[in-house]
């Protein structure tokens, strides 16, 4: 088996849990925010400024690196982690979610998916023995069945259909993957909003004994509470000895309530994204630092932090970068922002650990300013 | 006096030479190529990585920084050294070049020079007063003189007015510059293309005593061999016993010129601009990455470098990044042409110590195809 998780503690407080994951590039501590690397690179960022800021494991988009530059070209580079320098870890999503994101563009049938480039047009065809066949090509430790994500809202009988095919889908890729010593694969929960399908979508997949089960179609739109709930409903049909992975979700209270609810991975461009927007998370709160009230503050983006930007830089000069539009500017900010989140699952990690869990969420909470005091 | 230099060698060959500068911030051996920081950040570089590729001394740009974020922010933060985060020397432009390279929106008077900015049409004042006053607000290392610089071809008429002018603007620089203790103030030889003109404007410099003296006014669209010419003529006007620096020479072709007519320092955007657009120095010549050769071409940019770009990464994995507009793409080109561009000067340096100047440079023009064998 390609990857091994290990449960070394259940929290007496809640559903969060302590454990390791085993990987052919190394061992991976949970729960974990994983950096998304869409195009064979974490925005701005090199694999060694990764592994400064603490990054265990990263994603990969397998639609992206499929139109550009091409698994082919990629497995004839010695596979992912050598084409792109980074030798830890790497999970790739299965592209499901990027070909049903362009809603206008592509046709499903039961076969697969018919879609055309968001970049030229061209047309292209992905079946869950593609999908599997371009993340062997990759190399990447962990893979993603190819499953369909539903929007939020949609009826009952679509979001059925739509599970019911995932779930046909999920054992064509499980029957195809013929690299298990090297590379996991883990199923996808879907069922969109209803308990009942969640649960039928958890059962399902659990029989077919995946590497890892993933929780699908949350954090698209739907209210926190909502998602929340279904999470609370959804993981305790997973089981305890696999790693559980929410996707998508990157805000630093989406990652507290996930872990709170059994979640041991999760991943999302938040962070990286709003860094080159100018948004800096901080202990604090967020920080928009082309605000005029930072043009002359020499203070660090986050004065408890100690990365490599908060260590040598002031978010006047920060500021003065963005208004510039110079790339020192956004590394910086991406640097802390990834930084930021590392460390909280760190924290939090600890928090689990102590058995402290509630009591650190909600000092985070009053200080960032999710709860006002 | 805030920088000292010590000529250590002269050539057997040519006028090349070999030298130290000390400054407050650090000791530069010459000749030495300036990496350029226009607005406070070398574009896309942090200081730790200069440090890495070998900069000794970088350039920043007065009137950029007069713009934004204005001078006054950057004296208030400590300097432009703690402001940007860079310990090593620093030297700034007058911001004379900027200002006459807006043609249409400037207007000369003895005084000085009024204009407009290029951001937002607002309207400015520099005179050599200013430009002393923002550039001791600055703190670099190594100030210039304001001066103009006239375009190619020009009359001789105005050459020989502008150069006047430029003597007279020197003198009121030296004049009011307060901070010789802790900055350097070079003067610039003005006179076009007019042997005569570059005489007088040597000489009466050297009358005044500065820090050290530049070439202006050259690499500015003229034949190459015309600015050789010109910059044979006047280097020996100006004493061996302080530094020169040909302002605005990247080129592998211009630093050897330069060299081996007396040249001690020299500065371009070349290496980074060009980076950014895909262009890399090798010692095989130049590699443009996007070219379709480079696809499937796993080889490093320069197989025999050894920066951190040439370790790492393939060409065709930074093709990928270009190809889809990836910042660490423009990153990696950045740091490879830097280091070789420095790296070139230590050999430079090198082949003087053991005078065989010539030798390298044939080598080198060979390799990189300045020569056809």
């Amino acid at each position: 088996m390609a990857i091994r998780f290990e449960l070394l503690k259940e929290s007496n407080e809640c559903m969060a849990r302590l454990g390791k994951i085993e990987t052919p590039h190394g061992t991976i501590e949970t729960p974990i925010f994983m950096p998304v690397g869409t195009r064979a690179t974490v925005k701005a960022m090199t694999p060694d400024e990764l592994k400064y800021l603490g990054a265990q494991i990263i994603l990969s988009n397998t639609y992206h690196l499929y139109l550009k530059p091409g698994h082919d070209l990629i497995e004839k580079a010695g596979g992912l982690h050598k084409f792109m320098n980074w030798d830890r870890p790497i999970l790739t999503d299965s592209g499901g979610f990027q070909v049903f994101s362009l809603t206008d563009l592509r046709k499903i049938h039961e076969e697969g998916v018919e879609f055309r480039s968001h970049i030229d047009g061209s047309k292209h065809f992905i079946s869950p023995e593609i999908s599997i066949d371009i993340q062997n090509s990759l190399g990447s430790d962990i893979m993603m069945c190819f499953d369909e994500c539903v929007a939020y809202p949609s009826e009952y009988e679509y979001t059925k259909e739509s599970m019911e095919r995932t779930t046909r889908w999920a054992a064509r890729c499980r029957d195809h993957h013929h690299k298990w010593d090297t590379q996991g694969l883990f199923g996808i929960v879907q069922g969109g909003f209803f308990k009942d399908l969640r649960k039928e979508s958890a059962k399902s997949l659990v029989d077919m004994d995946f590497s890892g089960y993933a929780v699908g179609g949350l954090s698209v739109g739907e209210p926190k509470d909502l998602m929340c709930d279904i999470l609370e409903y959804t993981t305790p049909f997973l089981p305890k000895d696999k790693p559980r992975y929410l996707m998508g979700v990157g805000s630093p209270d989406f990652l507290f309530e996930a872990v709170e609810r059994g979640i041991d991975m999760a991943d999302c461009v938040l962070p990286t994204r709003i860094a080159r927007n100018g948004t800096a998370m901080t202990s604090n709160g967020k920080v928009i630092i082309k605000n005029a009230k930072y043009a002359d503050d020499f203070n660090p983006l986050d004065s408890e932090c100690d990365c490599y930007t908060c260590k040598n830089y002031s978010r006047a000069y920060i500021r003065h970068l963005f208004n510039v539009n110079e790339i020192l500017g956004l590394r910086l900010t991406t640097i802390h922002n990834l930084y930021f989140l590392l460390k909280l699952m760190e924290n939090i990690r600890q928090s689990i650990r102590e058995d402290n869990f509630y009591k650190y969420k909600e000092s985070f909470y009053k200080k960032y300013g999710y709860i006002k005091e």
